[in-house]
């Protein structure tokens, strides 16, 4: 196995994965230049993707992805959930959710939802009477007779419904994946996606 | 029948409808006092409601309402939709999307979802793309492939097949009814249930 480092640039964190661990590195602190060897990243961050592309160790995926089977606009780190799964239904679940369906190996589509952070801020900027606390023990088949509860079932009981019936395997992954698991049968979490679909790249190679 | 006027005060207009017709009029341009005869109303505008409680022929449905069928903390005009219906699903679909079950004049529970406009804001303020146009002719039992369809099937598709879950009749009404209505079958879309529910309320009478 070849020794590399992996990198996800994010909009304010550099997540590294390697030959001596993981780690999480605020982007202001972080010198790319400082990295020793090969270096495989992907990036979300524009301003940062343009540095890091002249640097000569420094390999965009992007240029690995047969874009063919994707479609342009498609942020990068789905692309690599899907490219680490392969087969079912992969949920991301960071500030938006992505839910993705790849089949054998080919992308089937998806829809992006609002993060949990995301529509509890959206709901608490409607009115101050929606602006509760989330009790995530709810039961998301019923109807609602309080205020909280009918805040967490209207944002939930819709998308796990949804996602439920898009079928099995289920991929959680993303910073709520444990927090949406209890919601499913079996649900695979993973807490590596994103950097087990960058090895999976690496492994088949730039595109012809 | 007896003539009075109906009031459906919000947080930025009032929604009157008098024996002259109906008319919204702004907050700042409305002047309680001059409505002439009595007035039936319902505010959720809890410094406006405090200022009319004191006019002797303005009439809080507040107290017409029995609380025991509802809960505490629900809003008043969700009471009034409920109260017009009797019977099946009433979704609002306003800043936010309340849906609710009323089954042979008992209340069963609801529950409350971002409304369009707050989720497409939501969505915006993630990021720049998925600050997207929204495209309500799109498939929603379809995957999406492309970040537009992505969106409006992330927000859309889930809540429109838990509310088919949820059977008939469907009662649509709020400023995005019409909007909501092509994905369902057979809906009744109804512009003035909080209007109709406020007349079967004053009809019904104060309970004991």
């Amino acid at each position: 196995m070849n020794v590399y480092t992996l990198c996800d640039i994010g909009n304010t964190n550099a997540d590294i994965l390697s030959p001596r661990g993981k780690q999480k590195i605020p982007l202001a602190d972080f010198i790319p230049e400082e990295v020793e060897g090969d270096v495989y990243f992907i990036s979300v961050n524009q301003a940062f993707e343009e540095r890091i592309n002249g640097l000569e160790r420094w390999h965009n995926l992007r240029g690995y992805v047969d874009w063919n089977r994707y479609y342009p606009t498609m942020g990068i780190d789905r692309v690599m959930v899907c490219e680490a799964v392969g087969n079912g239904i992969i949920v991301d679940a960071g500030s938006a959710i992505t839910v993705d369906r790849m089949v054998e190996g080919n992308y089937e589509g998806g829809f992006i939802a609002l993060g949990l952070q995301s529509a509890r801020k959206a709901y608490g900027s409607l009115s101050t009477a929606l602006d509760v606390p989330w009790n995530f023990e709810v039961d998301l088949d019923k109807m609602a007779k309080n205020t909280p509860d009918a805040v967490v079932i209207g944002y939930l009981s819709p998308l796990v419904s949804k996602i439920r019936s898009l079928g099995n395997p289920l991929y959680l992954t993303g910073g709520d994946a444990l927090r949406l698991a209890s919601y499913f049968d079996e649900p695979y979490v993973k807490d590596d996606l994103i950097f087990e679909g960058m090895k999976k790249l690496i492994e088949k190679g730039k595109p012809c």
